[in-house]
């Protein structure tokens, strides 16, 4: 009964949007596909089941099987929300009458909708989609087939491919502004450097980089779909500062990224919903990458991947964090994910045992000095001073670190509001950077 | 080595494309669809298997267990190199100059190159490529989850969303031509009839129909890429008639067709190598779906969607000829296909069991002309006349019981045969009938 009245919300404010914005229309999309997700997760989390797609919760006691992979469910939802989305963005085009056998005479052309983007930009968001979709395939096969690291970690760049195919071809811009310091520099008037196929080697690696670094800040129940509600939150903040006060130029990119993430948040709410403390579900490496490459898509057509990047901030400390144990310089066990201890239902940093297998010589006095610091946890031995073992080197271990033990749930509720708080300061941070570095910035006050 | 070769001679079609004709490019690309698919299919069958992909192939002494779903390979391989395809078919739009945050500001506009495409053909091409990722995305949900029969049926129209929504607000045209003699019939001097919404519920059922018209003729061997590989054929010899001969209107359609048509025919035979007889690999549901949109979305976008029914025929004479068993008149046992007979190794027809569920009464003078006929065969009691079983109401079975039973490569190449003959008189009907129909064909000789 809810969920029909959520629904009736939604075909209003699609309905009305024909006459205002298609932000309003994508409020509409996004509660239809929390509705639908939210619908539909419980009814096909048992055939997940049956096929094989399933894990063990192993920070509950009992150690529960729930159904994995079900974040494919928000993403399919999504990628359908997006086609049917499609009339309230664009207008209608021409009128053409066909004599048959393929044969097309254009007869009228109809004016445009001010509030709708111009017809030309229906081909990036058609590669958009086409983008996502890739992602969600490529997804699917790693999470079925559960592909060896090296190559997973390169797939983003093969979903990506559409989208700076059609970059290439629709728009093709390689230039990138030089920042004011550097003109000074060089003695420069050049305010742009065209970076010609660097670029898209650039594109690639924000691809690359924004699916993997949200599958590696994981291991807590909801945190893959939490760290991805508070990412579209603080670009959502961003696009509405720009919608408002915002050069004419850069609202239509920040329109299109709003679009794009509004209808997100919709299905990650529905998967949030299930995916949180106690999990019923787990999402997969699919919605990961689905989500990490929704925000590459929109930093990279929106033009602000820097931005994009500022916002990622705690993705990017956990991998920069993780490297030490990645590059095993330290050693790495399995699973570093923190450690549940049953009896007192907590969780607390889980460990690597340094003496079994000591870590690199030129990392001990770096261990010790991070200890210091306070940005790892230690056990040294009394006597010799030898490192006995270590937190593992994760933003989740290192919370634990710092907060002490805390339920699973009181856990992803510390790190999203770390989160949400850097993410806050990254904003206030790009336009001040953006006016010093460049000599101005793109919002009208700055 | 020969496959170095072959990769050689298309990147150097692909490359000497450019100053001449997408076709080429065509060429080049699948030659690299059909070597690649070639070299991944053995390499990545074995992990179909492991993840619970396999069926039995009952056809063979044995019944061995072979790998499922391996048409999900080719379809992958298509959709990529349709992406790397764009930049042969449209030419580079804007050069546009961006000045940070998603500002950018269009400076030069190039110039077209005659062989590519108009720029406003991408949104159409990238709708078409995003409907075959949506029916491959939805096969593979089929596949996996095994869906009932009534979900099943409708996927293809669901994946046919953005191909819908795409033509909706970038083409519109829901006119169709009134043949000459209905027009005679009104007393009405107008050409054209607008059917409006009717337009788009036939082009869904345009959609449904062709991926599952493919989906049902098939149970021997190699027959759903066989099948697919003949309507290749037909497609491009209907679409080169025309690019030779054709008026300059129906040109684009046909060149549309040829360039989405040609590389699908080097992904499918490359699958056909390993799922012809005897089968190594099953193509699942997924292939089926996938082919069938191929034609479906030619169909559509180039405008002959009657031309392309035309070509289906062996596939609606299979469906029609198979609805007494589907709408249960006469019992319809749970598999249809040929009876393989291990002592001579050759295919048999099936038969239905007449006498423990006899057909509804209004079916046996029906059964006892088609067997007259030749349609169908019947195993009749000699002292009371009733029939005791007929042959299973398939193509298959009636080709088996026309020409006698054969060991099961030949029965499919029989019955590929039939349809590319048919196929060639449906073009020469085409051409034919369109004259006559509508007073004029849109060839230039005809």
């Amino acid at each position: 009964m809810l969920k029909l009245l959520v629904l009736l919300a939604a075909f209003t404010l699609i309905h009305a949007s024909r006459h205002y914005s298609p932000i309003i229309a994508a409020l509409g999309f996004s509660l239809i596909g929390f509705t639908v997700t939210d619908w539909m997760i419980p009814r096909v989390s048992s055939a997940f089941v049956k096929i094989g797609c399933f894990g063990k919760d192993l920070s509950k006691p009992g150690k529960p099987v729930i159904p994995e992979t079900i974040g494919a469910i928000s993403a399919t939802v999504y990628l359908f929300i997006m086609f049917f989305y499609i009339p309230f963005l664009f207008y209608k085009y021409l009128v053409v009458l066909t004599s048959g056998g393929g044969q097309r005479d254009v007869s009228v052309m109809e004016t445009a909708n001010d509030h709708l983007f111009p017809h030309g930009k229906l081909s990036e968001y058609l590669s958009a989609v086409l983008c996502l979709e890739s992602t969600v395939l490529l997804g699917i096969a790693d999470d079925l087939f559960d592909l060896r690291w090296r190559h997973k970690f390169f797939l983003p760049a093969v979903a990506a491919i559409p989208l700076l195919v059609v970059y290439y071809v629709d728009f093709g811009v390689t230039y990138v502004l030089i920042p004011e310091f550097i003109r000074k520099l060089c003695g420069t008037s050049k305010t742009t450097v065209d970076l010609g196929a660097l670029y898209y080697i650039y594109m690639a690696a924000m691809a690359i980089f924004c699916p993997n670094s949200i599958n590696i800040l994981a291991g807590v129940n909801g945190l893959e779909v939490g760290q991805s509600i508070i990412l579209s939150a603080i670009f959502l903040i961003n696009d509405f500062i720009y919608l408002l006060i915002g050069t004419e130029a850069s609202k239509e990119s920040h329109l299109f990224s709003a679009i794009l993430i509004i209808p997100f948040l919709g299905v990650s709410l529905g998967l949030w919903k299930w995916n949180r403390w106690p999990a019923k579900v787990f999402v997969g490496d699919t919605y990961c990458y689905f989500a990490g490459m929704v925000f590459s898509v929109v930093g990279i057509l929106g033009h602000f991947s820097k931005t994009t990047l500022l916002f990622f901030l705690p993705q990017i400390f956990n991998f920069a964090y993780s490297c030490p144990q990645l590059f095993k310089l330290v050693p790495c066990p399995r699973h570093r994910m923190p450690r549940f201890n049953e009896p007192d239902g907590l969780m607390y940093p889980s460990r690597a045992n340094l003496v079994e297998d000591p870590p690199k010589g030129i990392m001990i006095p770096i261990l010790k000095v991070l200890y210091k610091i306070k940005l790892i946890d230690l056990d040294l031995d009394e006597k010799t001073g030898a490192i006995k073992n270590c937190s593992n080197m994760t933003l989740i271990n290192l919370v634990l670190v710092w907060f002490g033990p805390m339920r699973e749930d009181k856990l992803c509720r510390t790190i999203l509001t770390l989160q949400f708080v850097v993410g806050l300061l990254a904003v206030v941070a790009r336009h001040m950077i953006g006016s010093l570095v460049f000599g101005h910035d793109n919002l009208h006050f700055l």
